[in-house]
């Protein structure tokens, strides 16, 4: 028996990552509260809050929204299962890692997948969606908002007049865009979206908020076959959400409690606010980030404001770099994904983390990280940030 | 925008149900530690230590033991869709909803269900294993060890000569017995194990602990068609808890801590004592509730000890009775599901909440509430207890 393990105690890093990203204090804490029962009363109060600050983070009036009992995946897993019957024609975006992810858990759930593909890096012209098309009729058009693995923002409301012509529902992955860019499913004509906690609304990682527009909902009313998951069946889960409360499974109690501090946080901050907030930190991070002679990966056009890509300068060794950002400044910042991989930085600046001061913590930290490997920044990276502060 | 919903303050219940059950304070304190990056040096640490406790706690040393990212009912799916290909046989003993729960995922992943049907409130005989299976050979046989809809224990160890026979991998519900119970993967030949850790481990619900025998593992490499969840598919989340450390969702960093801390607890107390002392309070419980005239669903032989079904007397109002506890006591026990909705009571006495406090409260409320509906104790429900505590 391993009886020599000692009690947790994790250093405190900032997390400039991809994500998770910093929690706040009072969201910490609340996840420390005393466990309720799933069927109790004072808990079922809980959920109803959660789902009506979910509704006004994501600004849509849809009923059918709720957060999943597990990751951003799972949340993309329960969109695409209970929309998806075996055969159907989906046409998925593939820009980086996660519309990647989509397109094959679309083939698992039966589908007949078409990929739009474009270049990682790159935002997807919705042009290409009518081409790959090809005047075929689609049950679902899918597409990533905010690519964590490359950083890149796409135009969604311009992707409903596609959807329309494919007679499509629009499928959105909203995982680093929720609470730091803006999102607006209704206005939009989005039919169905998932996203994380540990992004930009700075809870721990663990729950998927999602969303079904009414059209939607008829879709998964009107299937023939039963959804093929059970754990993330949304008729099933939607009973216990809604007014019946009927068990399916036993919520992850702790977890909701963070969701409600972290949602209740954004809402006492102003959504709008909260969208400024990061767009401004990110433009004094590349225009330090530049300073240094470090260059995006996104043009400015398609970058998402929470999480910034950067090249790796050549002959700079990525791992080197990271560990000394890690053991010197207790600073996470990410690598790069699939193609990606060892010549990028992903540097997040999400939620409770978008804050001046991890924006100079990371100059400062990079530039020494640099500096330990013979690079000389031609410029002040802090005088850089700082002019943007203004 | 709902800018008026105010921080939790949750009541301090006594939760006495069938899960989730009362949270030690370290566990409680230990999710709530800043969170680290899912590929921090320090998390991957945690992360191994998490997989040594909980092989202790299984008693197995399957390589493939590790908490899934979803609550128990997640586990459930993860065994059985990356065991079933389509058109596979399999066998699942229905004595209460998690055995027909299983049969119904089972068949969502495309298996050829064989159902092996026993009255609610009993043990399944292995011999109707046999019978029902009729000379077939099976892929699977499931069987839930703890059933914690009705308070029944199924003797696990007696069905491994029979799926030997049928030539069946055996898969075992474990929710309501881990930490609480007698429980051997490795002396009992279990294949596939679930569990969650809201019971017996007294953390909060959202990870769902499983282990897969080499058996199973061979299994699960041998597939000849994708597993159809990717979210739950092991061969790429055993490559993120095993050397690869290869990305593949985001772990619920602050609910591990807290199973850390939750096993690590085990192991202080010792196993074999927790599970003695689980048996202690169980017996106080069922002389108290005898001596109040309540009687047990389940015979002696077969009776859990984390959980008590008891019969609501006949004229007694089953919801006044736990609201009557929720409002004067704080205190949650849990109502009965299916055919025992409304007859029938759930008392859980697990992990930190398995206690003598909690035995007296329990009692005390009990009477309390049936002398509100005019009924009162022949005997002395708290005496009677205090016999068996000696």
């Amino acid at each position: 028996m391993p009886t020599d393990i000692q009690p947790l105690v994790p250093p405190a890093r900032t997390l400039c990552g991809p994500g998770p990203s910093d929690v706040a204090p009072s969201v910490l804490s609340a996840l420390a509260r005393p466990t309720l029962g799933h069927l109790d009363p004072e808990f079922l109060r809980v959920m109803d809050e959660v789902r009506t600050m979910l509704r006004a983070v994501f600004r849509t009036e849809n009923e059918l929204t709720m957060p999943m009992s597990g990751t951003g995946s799972a949340g993309m897993e329960t969109c695409l299962v209970n929309l998806i019957e075996p055969g159907d024609a989906v046409l998925v975006g593939v820009h980086g890692v996660f519309g990647t992810r989509m397109a094959e858990v679309a083939r698992r759930a039966g589908a007949n997948v078409t990929v739009v593909e474009q270049e990682w890096g790159r935002a997807i012209d919705p042009e290409r969606f009518r081409t790959a098309a090809a005047g075929g009729k689609f049950k679902l058009l899918c597409c990533v908002h905010a690519e964590t693995s490359t950083g890149v923002l796409q135009d969604v409301a311009a992707l409903r007049s596609v959807a329309d012509e494919l007679g499509a529902l629009l499928l959105v992955d909203a995982v680093t865009s929720l609470g730091g860019h803006d999102l607006q499913l209704d206005a939009w004509g989005v039919d169905a979206v998932y996203s994380g906690t540990q992004k930009c609304l700075s809870c721990p990682p663990g729950l998927s908020p999602i969303s079904f527009s009414s059209r939607a909902s008829e879709a998964l009313a009107a299937r023939k076959t039963p959804v093929q998951s059970w754990y993330l069946d949304l008729s099933l889960i939607a009973s216990y959400w809604g007014e019946e409360r009927a068990y399916h499974h036993t919520a992850p109690i702790n977890m909701i409690y963070g969701l409600h501090e972290a949602l209740r946080l954004v809402l006492e901050e102003g959504l709008e606010e909260r969208i400024e907030r990061h767009a401004l930190h990110a433009r004094a991070l590349v225009a330090g980030l530049g300073a240094m002679g470090l260059e995006p990966r996104v043009a400015a056009s398609e970058r998402l404001a929470p999480l910034t890509a950067v090249a790796v300068p050549d002959g700079v060794d990525d791992a080197r770099v990271r560990g000394h950002l890690l053991r010197q400044f207790d600073l996470e910042i990410g690598g790069g994904l699939g193609p990606m991989k060892g010549n990028t930085w992903r540097i997040g600046l999400m939620g409770a983390g978008s804050t001046r001061r991890n924006v100079s913590l990371v100059l400062t930290a990079l530039a020494s990280a640099l500096a330990e490997q013979g690079r000389t920044a031609a410029g002040d990276p802090l005088a850089a940030a700082a002019e943007v502060y203004g």
